[in-house]
């Protein structure tokens, strides 16, 4: 018999999960705020209903929504999921969500006889709708063995972090605070060289071949060459991911000077009104500041 | 004919590119304020003496020292090179130094009939003796044209940068910018996740598969997990490198906030006593502040 999955959140990430797991020949179930990528969904092949009606079938659910209030409501708000899920079954949360929040929801759902998956995701949206995501993931061992047809469909590499829900997401944050720091340092370096007569096009081809690179300049760059700041990852983001990593960090009474100077460029950015564009448009905000002129689409 | 060429600086990386040199066929005269590498150098096929006796013979002269102040004192200092270089040959200035600088150094080789190629190198001390280099080059065409056998025997990369002195340490600086901010960041994130549970050995296996990867995270991680700060390439390095950077900067009126930012902990680092190890040790600037203890060498 075929798995009965459900994957609250079809943005760019989650429907790209959602189509690994159609072709692991899974029942995939889409719910979204919205209502246009669900008929999409079930235009390849998924299904859509209430949640009422679903849950009680349900095998795994996967939530990959935006931040950890969209969690907490897909899983315990007044439609929430969690008390509807038969004993058993997995819930695999995929937000990037503080630790101590991600704990929470292991203990809420193990009062429901739910096992609950920390499993944040890297990789971007390709990577996810190629089944081949990073997961950083932590739970039971039955929390795994429940999700393993899931994490099979989805992931490329799953990273084993404990037993217990918070080391994931704690991984995820390290992951984020590195992963932001780096999107905004190539933002400063490339408006630097550009006041030095170096075109951003000269800066991707020579640094991206030097020990100045790192996966998210070699990602990012691109898009700030091309004009294009089309969002496959929107500033907004990072104000949110790195507000994780610095709450997270103060909790813990560690200093992280480097990821609140990134963050800084980022709430630039957002009082820019970019906060809906690419995060590569953090670069828009040097080059205001320097009074220099990025490449346009159109160019 | 045999090409002779001089290599200034046997430090790592000057010693591994007269290494190349020697194996590429070259007459490879070595020259260091100590003896010892030269003595080596001399061991393995190169030759020695004094700088008034072989600098007519030169074809080519490879300058890998610490500073601009040393470049200048090589070739225009008392025992400078530069006046007693038959006109024609090259000079190859691969120290970071401030892109002004590079252009003045070019001006004054033209007026003793040398050639000047701004060419500084990127790839650590392992490609250096590989003759697999990057190196960031501008000059005339007739100081490529003199410089290519050099080139080709150390370099795996070789980036035209332009007909000018000048661009290719400008490039230099935007790959430092980017480099000391990322070995920086990853001792930030590396501590931060030590801080949640996450060890060093967990936080380099991950990450390097994950999108916060940098280049520089996956050189130097490894030595904070070995507790080894052997210096390949010293923390000294990076407030000059970065100094370089933000005197650039400012002169061109660009306000750089991370690699400030970056450049503080290096800072920190230097007064902590930790100047001559290898850069990976502005870790411990982050596991004091923390509290934390890294591992050692001997677990």
């Amino acid at each position: 018999m075929s798995l009965n999955v459900a994957i609250f959140g079809l943005g760019s990430m989650g429907y790209g999960m959602a189509q690994s797991c159609l072709r692991a020949g899974m029942n995939v179930y889409g719910f979204d705020v919205v209502s246009d990528p669900v008929s999409r969904l079930v235009a390849e092949g998924g299904m859509a209903g209430s949640v009422t009606d679903v849950a009680p079938r349900l095998d795994a659910v996967v939530v990959v929504v935006l931040n950890a209030a969209q969690v907490e409501n897909v899983l315990f708000g007044e439609d929430g999921v969690a008390e509807r899920l038969q004993a058993g079954s997995v819930v695999m949360a995929c937000a990037t969500v503080p630790p101590d929040f991600a704990k929470d929801m292991e203990h809420r759902c193990a009062a429901e006889g739910v096992h609950y998956l920390d499993a944040p995701i890297s990789g971007g949206s390709a990577k996810a709708a190629l089944g081949k995501l990073g997961i950083m993931a932590s739970g039971t061992k039955d929390a795994f063995a429940a999700a393993e047809p899931v994490l099979d469909a989805t992931a490329e590499t799953v990273f084993h972090l404990g037993d217990k829900a918070g080391a994931g997401s704690a991984m995820k944050a390290v992951n984020q605070l590195l992963a932001g720091v780096h999107i905004a340092t190539m933002a400063e370096a490339l408006t630097f060289g550009m006041t030095q007569g170096i075109s951003p096009e000269t800066f991707v081809d020579v640094i991206t071949k030097c020990a100045g690179n790192s996966w998210m300049l070699e990602n990012r760059a691109p898009h700030v060459v091309a004009g294009d700041y089309t969002p496959h990852s929107q500033v907004n983001i990072w104000p949110k991911d790195l507000g994780i990593v610095l709450e997270t960090a103060r909790t813990a009474g560690f200093h992280a000077p480097i990821a609140e100077t990134a963050l800084a460029q980022y709430m630039r950015a957002v009082e820019m009104g970019l906060g809906h564009e690419d995060d590569a448009a953090v670069t828009k905000v040097y080059a205001k500041n320097a009074g220099l002129t990025l490449p346009d689409s159109q160019s």
